[in-house]
């Protein structure tokens, strides 16, 4: 009640003071645009003091158009706030702190050229939601709905939803890892399960080894935390092994960071062997290992190739982080984290400390999708899909392309060398003509890597990958024929 | 393939060689359980010896159970892993930092008395399930889907779902506040949007003023970023404002964090000219506001109280965390940042590089959902049924809990301050007889509170209300009659 607080002095009439009082209040924004005024006789008792003098007051403020009164429903606020310049403000660029302004600063999408309509786009390897199998998904939903769907709207546990939890360790199982003595918690995707494992086993200044070039976002959550990369240079085979000895034993770094199944950006798939040679060099320094599986799923040959996590049997030095947003709706956010039991019961704390837990029913909806069988089914059409794609693309880049080399073997996307021409500058001609992809220095850990470029086919159409490329191509020829 | 890398020695005979290799592969978990070996020719040929050599090998491994043939199908390996002694081990309690531990140790749910079956749990402030409209929300699904399931179901934005982001815009002025200049960011609900602030925002050691007690998940999230917590003594109108003066005077901290509406856990709602006042204070020392809307939309009585961020005008001086969790399926995790356009902007930077976005699907629903007028005919619904139980648990704890006063006017709980006893101690006696409620201490910046606690009602049914409080007050007698 706006009068409740109200002191009369002696010497303004009391129709002004109370004129006064509600047209503060309407400054101040205590009183708003639409807010009821009590009424005059509400007013007079409370203040104890005559209803006229009220009366006065309102049908001044009425004729003012600060308050309107209504037949029979009562007055008022009519007028609109006015002082403005008396607003609380704060300098907030002073108030943000380095970890804010490196994200913000290394956040590629406020700095790349701005997409338009009707480009042709390499930028993503997001999968195509044409292929998602939406009806399949309506029907987990209903059959979910049905028996639980309240309790998928309340609160769940912060490790996850059970029935995943379990379905993913038989996954994993399946990969051949050893699951005893290890437990998994439910993350939103990938990017939160190596947040969460960046900020839970680090401090700035620790020393980290991963492959160069490695997955753009995890350089940006590393540099986030102001931690000191040390890339090891890739061969096709994957980690160059000399160069990562050499650096294991140098820097003694805390941990290291590996993409081994469609490395990104490369595309390189580290063969069996290889794996267990770089996972001995690992275990020989005792230094643990953040392993992405990324991508996994997405095998074009027959081979298995089995996870590092899988390699080390009981052993707990390494952690997997599994997601499917390469292949299974990203918009979902659901990733996972399997690591030492241990582990995982420290990093479900940091995980209620930083959202309490990811979606329930998100979580369900995933479950029953995988668990009834639609999972593998779309699994097989996409692979077929995509590889047949990816070996249009392949050819059409090394038909348009002059490149020192193609890495990889596969994924939703092929990494170019160029023969010692910026990306960059061969990206400023294909913008104006409508082309864009993701110049490859963004991957690198040392700066280098201005003379390659990835292009993600996932989305594209072939005719636009035909078009797309021979553009590429027209483009480095011209720069190649500027440079002779 | 596993003889790739394969080099003879001339000691041994080769069909040992040939074994040893074999079981060494099956050890280091190159070669698994099922995995099919290459057949006797292949092997042959490509390490060009006899065949009969790799026969030899092949048979005595099958005598010993490590390979098993399969007429037609091949030769696959059929033991399990051996030496799991030489795992690759890690102690991670060692690498794990600070700031984890920290969240770990203030992990309620990991320290607090186990609920069993069967028990009257006061400990919950989380909403019924059984009051959500899930045919309305399966309706929202439904609609939703037909026209852009698949869009979902892929890569959204790190702001958060455009039609989501408009509509709480347009919520956020009909609750008075100013929009011009600033801007929304979607959060995986209040703890998510808190802990961004905190991280973006505060270095260790920063000082911070709150009200005391406070929300405890957000006095861990500061804790963990080793914050120094000032709280201010709350009297029944809010914090008390020559102690909030003192110390904005002395400390000078960096932010302040307030609920002002059906604060936690004491449940008082901080009166229109109250909240100008506290407004006021900050303005005047320049200390910015984070606004915790916390279970505003559960006005019990009908007066309109303004949030902090409509009472600064155009001013950005207040950033204002909104959520629905405690009203509205909280198990979708969906919140929302109101504040400054520019920070807004820095701080989706943020979001992405922590978790991309939150789910567009559940985004999405919970747009169709509150823009279909459900959501207010649910809140009338809630809002009623609430007060009533809000009313009898109100009644029972003044006829059986001997208190020194019960603070606040709504909400999903009551805080109740007993004559000296600790309620530790009373827990345990309720323990024992199958009673649980929150201790009031966890929600103290100073450790105090020791004779507070929560009795969360919203899912506990009327009768177990009645019993459940029957019970503290029995005990609460035995511990008075024992001091006497």
């Amino acid at each position: 009640m706006i009068f409740s607080s109200f002191d009369f002095n002696k010497k303004e009439p009391l129709y002004i003071q109370i004129e006064h009082h509600i047209k503060e209040s309407i400054n101040s924004g205590l009183l708003q645009k639409g807010s009821k005024l009590p009424s005059t006789r509400e007013v007079s008792e409370l203040l104890n003091i005559s209803r006229s003098t009220v009366v006065t007051a309102y049908e001044n403020l009425e004729s003012n158009g600060v308050i309107k009164s209504l037949k029979g429903k009562g007055t008022f606020v009519s007028l609109e706030l006015k002082n403005e310049d008396k607003a609380f403000n704060i300098k907030w660029d002073s108030k943000i702190n380095n970890y804010a302004n490196i994200c913000e600063s290394l956040d590629i999408i406020k700095t790349e050229l701005p997409w338009e309509k009707g480009m042709i786009s390499f930028k993503s390897i997001a999968p195509d939601e044409t292929l998602f199998d939406t009806e399949e998904f309506k029907r987990s939903f209903l059959s979910t709905w049905s028996f639980q769907g309240d309790k998928l709207l309340n609160y769940g546990y912060a490790q996850g939803y059970k029935p995943l939890i379990e379905y993913l360790l038989m996954y994993m199982a399946n990969k051949g890892v050893n699951t005893d003595g290890k437990d998994i918690l439910i993350t939103n995707g990938f990017t939160e399960a190596f947040d969460i494992l960046i900020n839970s086993l680090t401090e700035p200044g620790d020393k980290v080894i991963c492959e160069n070039p490695t997955h753009n976002t995890a350089l940006k959550i590393m540099r986030a935390h102001e931690l000191n990369i040390f890339g090891v240079e890739m061969t096709q085979e994957g980690m160059d092994l000399k160069k990562l000895e050499d650096k294991l034993i140098n820097e003694k770094p805390k941990l290291g960071f590996i993409i081994p199944s469609y490395h990104n950006p490369t595309g390189i798939v580290m063969k069996g062997e290889h794996r267990k040679k770089v996972l001995n060099l690992f275990e020989k320094y005792a230094v643990p290992i953040i392993e992405d599986g990324f991508n996994e799923e997405l095998l074009y040959s027959s081979s298995h190739v089995p996870p590092l996590a899988s390699l080390c049997n009981k052993g707990n030095g390494v952690i997997y982080i599994g997601s499917l947003s390469k292949i299974l709706f990203p918009g979902l956010r659901i990733g996972w984290v399997l690591a030492d039991k241990k582990l995982i019961s420290t990093l479900e704390s940091v995980k209620r400390a930083r959202n309490i837990h990811s979606s329930f029913l998100d979580q369900a909806l995933l479950f029953n999708y995988m668990n009834n069988g639609a999972f593998n089914k779309y699994l097989k059409k996409v692979r077929k899909h995509y590889r047949e794609k990816y070996n249009f693309t392949f050819s059409e880049v090394m038909n348009h392309i002059p490149n020192e080399f193609i890495m990889g073997e596969g994924g939703l996307h092929i990494f170019v060398k160029l023969k010692g021409i910026s990306s960059r500058k061969v990206l400023e001609g294909c913008y104006k003509r409508g082309v864009v992809f993701t110049p490859g220095d963004i991957f690198y850990t040392d700066g280098s890597g201005d003379d390659t470029l990835r292009l993600g086919f996932s989305k594209v159409s072939l005719k636009d990958i035909e078009k797309g490329i021979r553009v590429i191509g027209e483009e480095i020829k011209k720069i190649t024929l500027s440079i002779e």
